[in-house]
């Protein structure tokens, strides 16, 4: 980050008329985006970009979920129809939507390829749904490479085309149970301790849960690095996710951070490479329990904590008017001199 | 509160394409939008209007504040500039600003009276500062009286005006002392309960804070009811904002609370007209102890906790945005039935 213009911004911020301190966290958050971007004051995002990474998984056969496979498929229509809650936050805020299929579980990819929907979806599909995780490991080592490649590949067309904050959101029956596997095998914590209720699990399947996640645990626990992780526990989409978390760094482009599923790409993206947590905010405090462990682990606070547990980028959507507004009063606000007032 | 509507939006809520309850607080505040506006799914809020009440208060001259007296003054030009925080954070929602001087320690009214600044500003003016509250009453009988009507004259002019969503703001140097003392003697708490640091003020300030609430709350203690208390520890201000907020419930009209001093009005509002509270949501947890007090007596949380410790209205607009999001996903999300998905 720019150390000079968030030197910048925090001296801005003592002439601006309040009492120094009084926005909180805003101030935080405004320093930050000054550090980002390396100016001051910051500018207001221009183009905010969701990106919804959808896949399957097989661990859900075993019911982990109260939701059947075949949802997957049919929230990314309803993404592309603009019908979802992840859409509609998006509207909000002004940002736009892009779903990516990498392993929904269909014959063909459900959702268009590249950043205006023209290029070949083929291009992102890495396999139809990841393997299941209690027996199989979700992803062969090229599949994994592959899909940590498309989502940095993303990454950079997103940020080509203008995007200067990103959402990755996601969509996957069964995509918690793995995200909960990967932070437990990364943290070396019990599969106890990460296991949540998902989309709403009722006591049965939240012991079918806490044992697929046991079980992959011990498979992934010799796995060896980070991206090996991914390979034997999580899933193509968590692999996209953390390579397009990755590039976001690379690219000097801000994040937001969304629910449970984010934060285990997340955690894994910080393990590959050191230093890039330092691009990312966290949106939304998750009901997820995997969650907490994460944020402790990156240094990061959610800037809302509203008991969402949707995923799709809704948590980190939620949070951006906080964003926007820390960018809005370190840059528009009056200073003591400008407004005539006693700076005490 | 309507609660057919209610239990419209409830079950609404049931068929959106999102598992129940995933929305969390938002799920609820759509439901209680939906019971004021007796309508499911409710409108979004078409004119939303921060309303500052500006006044000054004697015990400033103890140095219970980092900023001296000419500073409220200074701050309501600010304010008609649309300089403060107050003003950048209303642009963001689309709110408009409307600050009313109705104690300034001024000669004659800092700001122009009425909905759109052509009513004579002498209309809303109590007093040239509220009394010395820790050797004097705040106001006469006939003041507080008077102040508590210009609140419910404002709150009128403003309903009849078209607005249908309200936030009670303010300004005035030494106004958390008073703010404090009225929590205080209201819940019978202790003084070193109650205070806070108000802008930012050191120890020595804060023992002169403390002995202050303690000689305000001595002298109120036996007032009688909470309009008394008003009239011997609060001020013309909190007289005002608890005849706003009074007038709001009246009008069926919904209201965001700020921090501690709109907090401190709401509490004398809901102890003179039980049940007012309904009309209203907590915007943000203020950092000032005596907040806590009083939301947890109204059974009100906070949407937001980003530190704010600014007052002016801005806590309540940081957490605008979470009731638009609320109001727009019950409105706008698509139901299974629509979007095609399964239902699990």
């Amino acid at each position: 980050l720019d150390q000079e213009a968030m030197a910048a911004a925090r001296r801005r911020h003592g002439i601006l008329t309040k009492p120094p301190g009084a926005l909180g966290r805003l101030e935080d958050l405004s320093i930050w985006l000054a550090g980002v971007q390396g100016t001051c004051p910051p500018r207001p995002p221009g183009r905010i970009r969701v990106i919804v990474i959808a896949g399957d998984h097989g661990i859900a056969a075993a019911g982990v979920s109260a939701f059947p496979s075949e949802v997957t498929a049919q929230m990314v229509a309803n993404f592309a129809a603009g019908g979802a809650a992840v859409n509609v936050l998006a509207r909000q805020v002004g940002a736009s939507v892009r779903v990516v299929d990498v392993a929904v579980d269909t014959p063909e990819p459900t959702a268009p390829g590249g950043v205006d929907g023209t290029a070949p979806p083929e291009r992102y599909r890495i396999r139809r749904a990841s393997g299941r995780i209690d027996q199989d490991d979700a992803l062969t080592s090229a599949e994994v490479s592959a899909a940590f490649a498309v989502g940095r590949l993303i990454a950079d067309e997103e940020i080509d085309a203008g995007a200067d904050l990103l959402i990755p959101g996601e969509m996957g029956i069964g995509n918690t149970t793995a995200a909960a596997a990967v932070i437990g095998t990364l943290l070396d914590l019990e599969p106890a301790e990460v296991v949540g209720r998902g989309t709403g699990i009722d006591d049965q399947r939240w012991m079918i849960k806490v044992a697929a996640i046991r079980d992959a645990m011990r498979r992934a626990r010799h796995a060896g690095n980070a991206l090996s992780v991914l390979r034997v526990a999580g899933g193509a989409d968590l692999a996209a996710l953390a390579g397009l978390l990755v590039q976001a760094g690379v690219r000097r482009t801000p994040v937001v951070l969304d629910g449970v599923i984010v934060c285990a790409a997340a955690l894994a993206a910080e393990t590959i490479v050191p230093g890039a947590r330092q691009w990312w905010i966290a949106g939304s405090r998750s009901p997820e329990p995997a969650q907490r462990f994460v944020l402790n682990r990156l240094g990061l606070e959610p800037l809302v904590d509203a008991g969402l547990r949707l995923g799709e980028g809704t948590g980190a959507l939620l949070a951006v008017p906080m964003l926007l507004a820390a960018q809005r009063t370190l840059a528009e606000m009056a200073t003591f001199d400008q407004a005539g007032v006693s700076s005490g």
